[in-house]
């Protein structure tokens, strides 16, 4: 199969499911998590490294390319592969979310919406057939529907507008997209409310994607909403195509999306808290520039196989964001990473060995057992806005 | 050999050779390029990136790791391999440079150097013993002198009693030196003149060190005039023994200095030109930042073999320094340790091969040919304040 998507298992008590996504470049095995490569580049990590992960498939940002360095520049040097210099699948946003939550907002219209450079408050337009054209440029292999993300909590016309311009948007992109080898998914919207979702999710499956993404969250409602939302939204979504989750989650944000039946997952996590000197552990998290870490010569994480644990203590690590070594930063992102990807073979593994449901709830029950916090706790890994604002996806 | 020094190939022409230097840690083929790993990072790159440049041995500041994380946390940790997870040979300094060049100096005493902390102000001394058992506590394979280095220019009582300082200092690190298992390395000082650097020699070569250093250079002095101090002490040092230019330099340098008998160099360009986007080729300096590559898609050098340029366009890097990306500096500081270990590669070949004096002035010609800039030009890396108090040695 060179582009489709195949289950491999389904698991008898819950909706996971392990699968194979095929893409041009590529298979990737789900349920799967992408690093995300805001602007070309996992942040501190050459495509190599991201490998060495176990990554199969990263993310990229078609609202930050369109800035920076501009789809001319990428489509005349080759496409994103050669940019990020990496040779596997890639999927690309539509620029829908960013447009929504990082800018100052000029208009919303019926067919678009019109914004300001946050670089240099440039007057910019961006609508389904602009945001499909970028992607078919930049020629990731699976690309999006552009739609509106409404920041939540949202008032119920508000929402209902905003999954009337999804819906209309995504047939528009449908009809945009001019290359047959690149998949598209639709993007369901709609909020917390499982009507609005439900509306959304039937009028994107009649138009037959490649796909479909569960987006539209992590935007502001809490976790029980949140897993809520993917437990109403991922059963309306055809068994037979990859499912995806934007911008989620906490590793478990993650399971309980799996146990939904979602395949895809992308989020800022693993790097962004790697650069603030958090690291995920099984054993929860550690903040290293602690003094408690001072004379440790343990690994991050005992157990671990990443470059990080094999080679450097943890009172290494904390010398280095102690000094402000570059290191520090690349070596603790490419832990996170690995953690992530440990955590979605973990996952796989159960699923296809038919003990899914049982060692989910052994992971949940785990996780609440964390006297001092659940590996899921970032509170302290909370980023200076500036960072916040270049990390964003 | 378990420690030492042979010599196995010597140019007919020049003072040129080839040697071997073994540590407890390994091998080193001179001529040698060491990569600067300040405080315990080569900056940017992982160990095993900066192994994958082809580099033998790397340097650390035993000043920088005296102040942060300090003697005792590395000692407790295993030592100063464990602590950078290089389990190659290390040299240190003996934080005589820092003391000099960094600091608010207090007082210059007979015995000493009392100073302030460039970190917090916190008044420490810096003295003969005190240099060598931090260094012996460290661990590396080579050890350094605790030396007086006057910055040049220099008046001539200035510079007597610096040498004086040095002569005497250098026999209390002798008799400080407590490990049979770490080379220790005199250092020669004595500015630009002939004679203080010859006195200074002829007084440690008597003490017998394992090796020699030609300190106090890169310091303010021109290049020509550099290169005739060199030209003059490299002689004046025992020929089987090894020696190191501290500090020094530039690509043709270094070329200048191993015709005068050198074996051993460290320096930050490689890795501080690269994180301003200067990267070093044999066809000139490239600064990555400029408009001429934003549709390049070569790479930074043809017929490189670094990760760099096997990988990414010269278009790609721009966007990366462009956009802030951490990858920029990454790389191309990749690209240019390698570029240095390429030119020392090449020379050690040359030497072996029995034509290295003619291939030196070819290199010198074509250097002078380059139209726009030789590749020694690095006037527009200039690195700003804080970066070059944080990356000095």
């Amino acid at each position: 199969m060179t582009m489709g998507f195949d289950i491999r298992e389904q698991d008898a008590q819950t909706a996971a499911r392990t699968g194979r996504l095929h893409t041009p470049h590529g298979m990737v095995e789900t349920p799967a998590f992408m690093p995300v490569g805001t602007r070309g580049a996992v942040k501190g990590l050459t495509p190599e490294q991201v490998r060495a992960t176990g990554a199969q498939i990263v993310l990229a940002n078609t609202y930050h390319l369109l800035l920076r360095p501009g789809i001319d520049a990428v489509e005349q040097l080759g496409g994103l592969h050669r940019l990020m210099a990496w040779d596997g699948p890639i999927l690309t946003d539509s620029g829908g979310f960013q447009v929504f939550s990082l800018q100052s907002l000029r208009r919303v219209g019926e067919d678009g919406v019109w914004f300001a450079s946050h670089i240099d408050g440039a007057p910019l337009e961006l609508n389904a057939a602009a945001a499909i054209e970028a992607q078919n440029r930049l020629g990731a292999d699976i690309i999006m529907c552009f739609d509106e993300c409404p920041a939540l909590p949202c008032s119920t016309e508000a929402l209902t507008a905003a999954v009337d311009r999804t819906i209309r948007w995504a047939e528009a992109c449908k009809q945009a997209h001019r290359r047959d080898d690149q998949m598209l998914f639709g993007i369901v919207q709609g909020g917390t409310d499982a009507e609005q979702r439900a509306r959304c999710a039937r009028a994107l499956v009649a138009m037959a994607f490649d796909g479909y993404a569960i987006g539209g969250l992590s935007v502001g409602e809490d976790p029980a909403e949140r897993n809520a939302t993917v437990g109403v939204t991922a059963p309306l979504l055809p068994v037979d195509k990859p499912r995806y989750l934007m911008g989620v989650g906490t590793p478990m944000d993650i399971l309980a999306a799996v146990e939904a039946g979602v395949d895809m997952f992308d989020c800022v996590l693993p790097t962004r808290n790697g650069r603030n000197a958090y690291a995920f552990t099984r054993q929860g998290p550690v903040r290293l520039r602690n003094t408690a870490h001072s004379q440790d010569d343990g690994p991050i994480e005992p157990g671990c196989d990443c470059y990080a644990c094999r080679r450097f203590t943890r009172a290494a690590l904390r010398h280095f964001f102690n000094v402000g070594e570059m290191i520090g930063p690349i070596l603790v992102s490419w832990h996170n990473l690995r953690f992530y990807q440990r955590w979605m073979a973990e996952i796989r593994e159960h699923i296809d060995r038919g003990d899914f449901a049982a060692w989910a709830a052994r992971q949940r029950e785990l996780n609440e057992d964390m006297t001092q916090a659940g590996f899921d706790d970032t509170s302290d890994a909370a980023p200076r806005l500036s960072e916040r604002k270049e990390t964003q996806t």
